[in-house]
């Protein structure tokens, strides 16, 4: 799948259906957020790939979205390895790169992905239950699946966003 | 460029030819970052597309990488708007994603591109410059032009950052 497509109609996808999805894809999408770009190169994330029913459901208890959990295939609980910071601004960007190449690397294998923030409120928990040490911290939550919808989103127009030579007020 | 590819093959581009790059090109690269994810959709995100020789020396000054901005066609500036932020960390996030949609676009129309974040350290001085206000944070300044250089680069291993089921000690 072409780059540029797969930016443009990449979407978060909330609905799937019970499939089963190879480890071969799935360390294809955890190779493409391995490769991410990072400041000094510190790459300074961590997966947990969670596969099983049973601590899907606990986890899935940590969000009021907790049907998009419990539909996932899987979920890839992304953390940043605090060991491995250098600035905190510059490497959580990092994670937000990290994450847009497995979302991009999902879609391009037709697969579906969210990426669950609101979970972050119980980050505490969801560490627990991946028995994860304290030095990482929960990111997101990556729901993956086979998509069963195809939703349409919206941008702000490009010259809402972006200046010429210097900033412009709108 | 197939998505897979890109995101294994894209290097941070240091060295850049003298050449124009196209006002399309950069749109492609721009409408790219747009459309990256953000928590609640709140695209966080402001650009400013610097071209002129005089600016760009300016911008150099505020960087011990001045001489990779100086051979550079072009910068893009990249803001956090924080007007629009709901937690800063996901939206920190949502910039990365932004970033590295931006970066993709640039390698895949062969262009090349780094990410400089060094110069965050200036970044009131950077506001100054390009009059940009004080609700908009610096997060980034990427500097584009046509590559004269094929760099490598190395990743961790894969079972060094990936967990299956739970967390597992290396």
């Amino acid at each position: 799948m072409n780059v540029i497509d797969a930016i443009r109609n990449r979407r978060s996808i909330r609905k799937f259906r019970d499939a089963n999805i190879e480890d071969e894809k799935v360390n294809i999408i955890l190779d493409a957020g391995r490769w991410a770009p990072s400041g000094m190169n510190n790459q300074p994330w961590q997966f947990i790939v969670v596969r099983s029913r049973e601590t899907i459901d606990k986890i899935a208890q940590c969000t009021i979205y907790s049907d998009i959990l419990r539909s996932a295939n899987l979920l890839i609980a992304v953390f940043l390895d605090k060991d491995e910071m250098y600035d905190r601004t510059k490497d959580v960007m990092a994670i937000g790169a990290c994450i847009q190449n497995m979302l991009l690397a999902a879609h391009s294998l037709e697969l579906g992905a969210v990426w669950l923030g609101e979970i972050l409120k119980e980050k505490e928990k969801v560490n627990q239950i991946l028995d994860a040490p304290e030095s990482l911290e929960l990111m997101a939550v990556l729901a993956i699946g086979c998509p069963v919808e195809r939703p349409t989103s919206t941008r702000k127009a490009l010259d809402e966003i972006a200046h010429r030579g210097r900033y412009s007020r709108k």
